[in-house]
């Protein structure tokens, strides 16, 4: 092979200036820590990584994930020398309406970014899935994570070091920009490389440390993460701004960049403006096996009671007997989401990665990214941990189906750590969700199934006792929709999942008084239906939404957005947990939050006398 | 010393069939997780664990963490065989109204628990806090955390041995009850002891492996943990369900009490009943440094815009000092925050975790615990990473003050992965939450003052640009208010934060054009002052809420949820962020949601004319 050495060094350097002419053109950004990492990058994108310009998202691809976000600028610099994006489009980083944005995200037209990143610690784990998608379909490439020092910090960097090294994932090179300097001083282990190459080994993984600016050594670094059979962290020292004098290993620079008046001054020092471009290595020749959807067997159903943790398991079960792009993940749960259903019949495609929710979903984001759907589940509660990663879905547009498992008060004894009582607040304000929350086996079966081919993030909430069977096994259960169970014209009792139910007994109860209530399930909180719930409301003068979650952010504030289309033309009582629930039986605890039937048909009662001393006044 | 050997066995017998007969008594919970841990929980409480009964929160005491919250039973046994509890209440495990909960949450009835565990990993930040407390009052106590080894996978508690380390805290002691079975199998690394010692030492700990059911090895592990001026990891090889032969070691028994039939049979082979009673060990002579308020000096103002953020950071300097009980936590964006100015001011009560969100939460969790006035900071959006410890933080009735700074669109550039978008919605689903949202200097100077005497969760969303003054210094700003910042009788504007420089904008306008719009800042977006806003809607038939903030769950919600208290008499329009952001400036940005000026004297004039329409149909 030629002496590449002049080509990197300058490679380097004009994604060195193109960081700081862009970041300068915006008047914001981070150029010194895109200046520290430019050799790490040149090196990559000139030799390493296996890509396809024309088509990034070609199975045989390497794939690129920039964990340390905030260097956007020196990957929009590596996507122009490639030939993905003009120099126009470089300087609009930062433009309202550009897709060179801020930070990474994965645009339409930025199909080169597979996922947003920004949000420091993630990068890790979408890259091992990645790496895990790639492995799956027997697929060659290589999954390149570019890590910051700071992030180093984030517990979520090491789970995903523990999974890869569990999973022996021999496709993925993490590299460590160690450029010493994080947002506001040092970081805690500075150029302290051994720290990390000790941590690095117990971890399981080949480790090694470089000189983050000798190209040489970053190509043998490359070359043997490559050929090494374990995952590897390179860690490259690094000076946070080299290359430019004033602001190399400079303290007071991060997130700023080059006054106007010394930009000449910090291009000159790099050599000037370059207009290098470079054709990444090709992929080596590779067919993924054609993806044939099997006839669907029957889909499950059920004659009783079953708990809808339960549906859900058979529901994935039977999906994955037909569909071999699915894939589904557990954080050591399995047997409580019935996600091991699915393990039972199709070991391969399930990813254990133990009690570590935030891997969990970043592996997901990963495998969505290489092209597979993805399911997760863990307990309703236990998703929290990965609410931001979550977030970040939702930035990366991905496809993250989800599951959260023993959701409110109904789970009982276990107490109110173990209860999701938020879980729908935070999932309905993510952007582009759909929020799921059956209460039988058969719409559980149904809204899987159209999971499966949603897109952005979906949400199913499932419940950990048995509820009785609602609905024919020919029921359909449009997103967005609902179901009413009960005609009825004096009050409408809206409920979802377990207090469906408990609707059903109030209006049998409120029945035997002569009142005459409406009942709806509201499977679909997001999208919610609010034709439905605006006639309701018109027909019977009241609502009673009742749910078992937190009285804000969930069922009840959104029937109230609903109806906030137009004027309210009634009442709206939200029945929901307003207090810290304990232990207790399911049923204790229902009454004692006042989302029981009794407490329903109190409040329906209640709602009448109101309406009858209103019009008497 | 005398030979303790046959006091630790029996206790630890004890503590096993206490937890056997609870679970068995309640029906469900976690025997074999208990008894695992048996003979650590009996040598810590008979011999090292130095804690008066009678007033659990001395501040000389010894604290106790159970972060495997799920062996519970095993520390009420414990807590009965001290005396805390009696046997009456051990058998009240799970049961409706008994503070003897599923999971340890420290309830008024149960003050020897210091914070709620029960999800995994949460554990040794608490410790951490707690450790770190008692060293900044020069207190002579040890902070014990008891890890399960499922719990390991979770990087948050490597985030948080990295932390611990760092800081140096000798005074740290964490036991690993690795007994090899999780809830659904082996666990990742099984009875590995050695990975986990060459991860601690890695890590910076100390760290030692040793039988965990040999009560010799743990008295002397522990001995020497203490000693020690590292933290300590003892790493305990156990038997889950140790003891008892149809149990120990054995799959399938997670969760599970043990059936009423075998009960006495496994009681039998653990000795019988006991009804042994031991005495902690006393805590040595500590009178702390009396906490004396200084008189304080003039709070902060401003004459002219300042961005909310520094007034935050200028607030918390104030009152750092003048209340010595106040501490302030970072997460390496102390520079954005501006929590840094408290850090010049007295860097002794300044903790830096770096970009470490779970731990930063998790030890503000146990220095409130350990008595002091804690506030944490980082970016809005990335508090999303510690939304688990945080929703853990309530459950723990923990006073924790938080602020999420760069709230919404309006940090521009920098794009959506740095905006807090969804944090109203989830701080306001949480319980017993305070949620304010100050738009200018003076008001978030008071607002910071009131947070630091508050009890629960109270959450602070400053903004990153500067934004006007609107109040003057002695305005006073009570939780659950808000401010009528201009009457007006045809509609009404709310917004908090920035919006209500954009509603006063929309004001003048809609001035100009004869339209009389009241505003109302809603700088206490929970709880919030529905009375004013009823009024403003009766008086003005039409609210216009505005917010920075995703449509789902925040001011918008909050306000149609004080709205539906009674008939809602007149329409509601929210505007928020409905579409998924990119970069751009505040203003493009504000304009783009719909949130700026322009955009809600449209709504309002569009408003009226539906009204007239209304009027003439």
């Amino acid at each position: 092979m030629e002496d590449r050495t002049q080509l990197w060094n300058d490679l380097a350097a004009q994604i060195a200036v193109d960081s700081i002419r862009a970041t300068a053109a915006a008047g914001s950004g981070h150029p010194t820590s895109s200046m520290s990492c430019a050799h790490l990058l040149a090196v990559l994108f000139a030799d390493h990584l296996r890509t396809d310009v024309a088509d990034p998202k070609a199975p045989a691809n390497d794939r690129f994930v920039l964990s340390k976000g905030h260097a956007a600028p020196a990957l929009y610099a590596a996507l122009k020398a490639i030939g993905a994006i003009d120099d126009a489009q470089l300087l609009s980083l930062r433009r309202f309406g550009s897709p060179v944005e801020g930070h990474p995200a994965p645009l339409p037209a930025m199909p080169w970014i597979d996922v947003a990143s920004g949000s420091l610690g993630q990068g890790l784990a979408v890259g091992l899935g990645l790496a895990l998608g790639m492995r799956m379909d027997g697929a060659p490439g290589n999954a390149w994570v570019m890590l910051g020092d700071s992030e180093m910090a984030e517990g979520s960097v090491w789970e995903a070091m523990d999974a890869a090294s569990f999973h022996r994932v021999g496709n993925l090179v993490a590299v460590v920009d160690l450029n010493r300097l994080g947002q506001r001083g040092a970081t805690m282990h500075g150029w302290d490389a051994e720290v990390f190459l000790r941590r690095a080994d117990a971890f399981g993984w080949s480790a090694l440390a470089i000189d983050g600016h000798d190209v040489g050594a970053i190509d043998d670094a490359y070359r043997n993460a490559v050929a090494d059979e374990r995952p590897t962290l390179i860690v490259a020292r690094t000076e946070k701004g080299h290359g430019v004098s004033f602001l190399a290993d400079q303290p007071g620079w991060h997130g700023k960049p080059v006054p106007a008046d010394r930009v000449e001054e910090a291009i000159d020092e790099l050599g000037g403006v370059r207009e290098l471009q470079i054709t990444p290595r090709t992929p080596p020749a590779f067919t993924p096996s054609a993806i044939v959807d099997a006839q669907p067997a029957a889909p499950p159903t059920y004659d009783g009671p079953v708990a809808t943790r339960k549906a859900f398991g058979d529901a994935l079960t039977w999906l994955a007997g037909h569909r071999p792009d699915l894939v589904v993940l557990d954080a050591e749960v399995g047997n409580s989401t019935h996600t091991e259903d699915v393990e039972a019949v199709v070991p391969g495609r399930f990813v254990q990665l133990y009690i570590a929710e935030q891997t969990m979903i970043g592996v997901q984001t990963g495998l969505q990214a290489y092209g597979k759907t993805a399911f997760s589940a863990t307990f309703g509660a236990f998703l929290a941990r990965a609410f931001d990663q979550i977030r970040m879905g939702a930035i990366s547009r991905a496809d993250l189906r989800l599951c959260g498992s023993h959701a409110g008060v109904s789970i009982g004894e276990d107490g109110p750590s173990q209860m999701a009582l938020e879980d729908l607040a935070s999932m309905r304000a993510l952007h582009g969700t759909t929020v799921l929350y059956p209460s039988d086996g058969i719409s559980t079966v149904r809204l899987v199934e159209a999971m499966a081919d949603l897109e952005g993030i979906s949400y199913i909430r499932t419940t950990r006792e048995a509820t009785p069977r609602l609905y024919d096994e020919d029921e359909r259960f449009p997103i967005g929709g609902s179901k009413m169970l009960a005609a009825g014209d004096q009050v409408t009792l809206i409920g979802a999942g377990v207090t469906v139910h408990q609707c059903l007994v109030a209006h049998e109860i409120l029945g035997a008084e002569g009142i005459s209530a409406r009942v709806l399930d509201c499977y679909s909180v997001k999208p919610i239906d609010a034709e439905a719930i605006r006639h309701a409301l018109h027909d019977t003068g009241v609502v009673i939404v009742v749910e078992d979650h937190r009285v804000e952010g969930g069922l009840g504030d959104a029937v109230l957005d609903a109806l906030s289309a137009g004027p309210i033309d009634g009442r709206v009582i939200k029945l929901a947990v307003t207090q810290l629930p304990g232990s207790g039986t399911p049923e204790e605890l229902r009454a004692w939050a006042g989302i029981d039937a009794a407490s329903i048909a109190t409040a329906a009662r209640d709602s009448l006398i109101g309406r009858a001393t209103a019009r008497t006044e």
